[in-house]
């Protein structure tokens, strides 16, 4: 026998501690059709029971994925709740996905049920007769839909149901959500999220960087995308209030919602907070005096917005960093107690950092035959992580092997960790240019060429070199005059001359993907030959 | 394979995060012999792994325990820290046990290596002979001492050694730690702490009642009885400074130090909170200013007590409740958000209680035949807990059965639930008086009895009763002039009336216990056919 009892680390002790202790805590929601819903934890709770003896209605077994196709709002919030607590996995499908990429994740996770916001059966119904497992159409409101025959509505799923009693005592190696991280390239994996990752996510999280039952949490940041950062889960530990914003995420809808629902927490992509800089900006009666912090994450945190934030606001945006494979929050730019006295300028040093790693999660960075290198500030190298909230394997994917190697997640970003502890993200595996068996960071080229005045616009690529390997070319969109001298000559005070791009190649615009980064693969295919000669 | 990362939690982890980003943060210890060390976490750390190498050199192997015989000092830290890291057992002796009760601890633990502060020698030494398993003598200073022969000075041990590597990957469910419960009958009772429980406890107690980086934390509470509730586990996770007061727990000696090392936050028995509140009555010019708060825990704490730190020191004192068999915080008497702004009155209605479960943990209150109560804030029963960081069994104990049953823990505690959440402990299950099938609390008859302006002392105890089993027999100190019919009728209007002593017995004094507890034993045994008639 253990010593200390093998009791699991279940979600549902975490939930029921917090309905319990908090019964009257609020939860706003704005629905599809923009109306706003308040109730409670409790009220909540009563929901979240009945949904749960749905499920059993359904016939949706132990360990059986449920697929959501949701902006943020009570009822996915309910979904969360009632699949972990019954031993059931959310699948929460990113809306913005390609129609096959859609059909490919429902297939793959077996959905039996589809539960869909009202405002996205659009969306969804195309798709509907490809989807092989799902066997029930739920429509997240109070009416089903013509659009989807057979569909029932959610009020009238629950309405009926007995509340669901005690949970079960479920391992806690258990899946619990199902979310797949949409590559550029092959099918979307997934990563399925258990009760102990996202238990000892929760907790930990909340002790490095905590919410405090007094906050009212507004997560921008999708549901349907890592979830939510794990704010649904985090919040209701703590007895937060939550604000869901629903399908209204432009920048007067949230500017509004913080200050009606005097909102004192937010986490969101920077373009959210971008937006958000803009309206107050173009509206000076507007501003947000309740909010204390943002997280931001997904991408690059802007410098200048987070001294925007800080100096016209008092917000501090706080950078986090994470992936689908990490549960996902990984590390947490927080500075420390005594640089809190520091100048604003030694202090967004560190705030536009990656940040510190969550404690209980171990990283490192290798070079390219994965020896490690030192965390001195300068050495850069991939960054691998390993600990109890990082995924060990892709669901039912035979390309696991790609991405983990003895214990440890390979992240694809290429970093340097300084001696405070700060993670530097200083390019994406498959953009360092290999040259001559060194690395250059196409990130730090572009950053320094687009701090030129007469730049609008550059990107760095490595192109395949007869002697070098690969060499950098930077293509430049110009805002002024400028010539491919004057540039080198600007960078040439900046970066080591052996990082000097070959070319400099001015063009009318970059290729952007979907998310409106920089398409450096159809950069790479389309210059394939150009330093080959 | 796992979803997720296999990845034990391990203290190591939160151990080397804490080293690696707060290097600088202080550790200040006052010696056995009075004079003050300050260290850092860095320069600590190196004396960490030059203990865990010397483990290796003293053949100590993994899973070995070694005995700790030491007030709170930067030594015990490292003593902590090195068994922790490397998968030893650090077995924490009650300096304050009775000689048979170390000999028989340190024994049945087999402790492989003794460490004993300097000015503790004179109550080891004589026992040494009797230590069947322990093989190497260590004093915890410079010096060896000529009172243990073949002892070895802890500085001399670790001078030379190198400094230890990575710590192994160790199963999360191994033992760490080792507490015994001096119980007032038998032999003490071994816990054995694992790195799973007590990781759990760290992390979970930081998110429940956070201590912050910039919090100087200062554990009155022993580090030999049940990890100084696990403040060095949590302060050192969080980055904040520690203060260890030595063997200077005197009230002058502890407000000396609050105020020289501007130290936040402190952690100890109420006794020794009430020896500060009398310290400060009597020294107007000495105040705590830099205290925030205080946990207070192992024995009631007075509801007096806690209204004059918040009236007069602006010091919130927070009642913790535990129990070495809960390793040890299992509820905290936090006030939720909306009672902030309660008249004090109300909320000290909330603050004496044992407060709110922690959680993760749960926990239930049982009658007699072990049927659940509500949690109305009435009923009464034994309070009966589960959860990750909640002992299974005794270690190597055949008296498990007793304390354990269907995988929770019976503390003990004779306890009422409020709809709110907060634990009122209401009696010991053993002081707790069964008459015809009911239950009648003593601490409430005696807590009636004492608000009596003529009692200065009363106990009531269960007494065998020919038809009722049982029936209450109240045994009082007079402090003015008061008959058994004037006490009597006081309580008529206080409780119910099968509640009333069938005698109420004065006495000179009432039998204490070592601790100054009422020793109700003692008072049961005397006067036990009293009522037989």
């Amino acid at each position: 026998m253990a010593h200390m009892q093998d009791f699991p680390l279940l979600l549902s002790t975490l939930y029921d501690h917090a309905v319990w202790i908090h019964p009257d805590q609020e939860i706003v929601s704005v629905e599809s059709d923009r109306s706003l819903t308040r109730t409670t934890y409790a009220e909540t709770d009563a929901r979240v029971r009945k949904l749960a003896s749905a499920f059993d209605a359904l016939g949706i077994e132990p360990g059986g994925a449920v697929g959501t196709f949701a902006w943020n709002n009570i009822r996915h919030h309910e979904l969360y709740w009632a699949t972990a607590n019954t031993g059931r996995i959310c699948h929460t499908i990113n809306i913005r996905l390609f129609a096959d990429q859609i059909v490919y994740v429902a297939n793959h996770a077996r959905d039996q049920a589809m539960f869909v916001d009202p405002d996205l059966v659009p969306l969804m119904a195309p798709l509907a007769s490809q989807m092989e497992t799902v066997k029930h159409w739920v429509i997240m409101g109070p009416e089903a839909s013509d659009e989807l025959p057979g569909s029932i509505a959610y009020d009238d799923l629950i309405a009926d149901q007995p509340e669901h009693g005690h949970w079960p005592l479920l391992d806690e190696r258990s899946p619990m959500m199902l979310c797949y991280s949409s590559g550029t390239t092959g099918h979307p994996k997934g990563v399925a999220y258990t009760q102990r990752s996202t238990y000892l996510h929760t907790v930990t999280n909340l002790a490095n960087f905590p919410i405090e039952p007094t906050d009212n949490v507004l997560p921008v940041v999708p549901m349907f995308h890592a979830a939510a950062w794990g704010y649904p889960y985090m919040s209701v530990t703590r007895g937060a209030k939550l604000t869901y914003p629903g399908p209204d995420l432009s920048p007067q809808g949230l500017v509004n919602l913080f200050a009606n629902e005097e909102v004192t927490f937010s986490a969101g992509v920077p373009t959210v907070w971008l937006g958000v800089k803009q309206y107050l900006e173009a509206n000076p009666d507007a501003s947000l005096s309740t909010i204390r912090a943002f997280l931001c994450g997904g991408s690059a945190v802007p410098r200048a917005m987070i001294e925007w934030f800080w100096k016209t606001q008092g917000i501090r945006v706080v950078q986090g960093w994470g992936m689908t494979e990490t549960n996902p929050v990984a590390s947490v730019a927080i500075l420390k107690p005594h640089m809190e006295d520091w100048p604003l300028e030694e202090q967004l040093d560190r705030l536009e950092t990656a940040g510190i790693p969550v404690p209980g999660l171990q990283v490192k960075i290798v070079d390219e035959v994965g020896e490690e290198l030192p965390h001195d500030g300068e050495a850069f190298g991939e960054l691998l992580i390993r600990g109890p909230w990082i995924a060990g394997e892709y669901y039912k994917d035979d390309r696991t092997p790609q991405s983990f190697v003895d214990g440890w997640l390979r992240t694809g970003d290429v970093c340097k960790i300084t001696p405070e502890g700060y993670i530097r993200i200083t390019d994406r595996a498959k953009d360092v240019i290999k040259s001559g068996g060194e690395w250059i960071s196409s990130l730090d080229l572009e950053n320094e060429l687009m701090a030129h005045p007469a730049v609008a616009e550059a990107t760095v690529v490595g192109l395949k070199h007869p002697k070098w390997q690969e060499r950098p070319v930077a293509f430049v969109v110009k805002s002024g005059e400028v010539t491919q001298e004057e540039l080198i000559a600007h960078l040439e005070k900046r970066v080591a001359s052996w990082w000097l791009p070959d070319k400099v190649v001015f063009v009318d615009a970059i290729p952007k993907t979907g998310t409106g980064k920089f398409d450096k693969k159809v950069v790479r295919d389309q210059y394939s030959d150009l330093l080959m000669g």
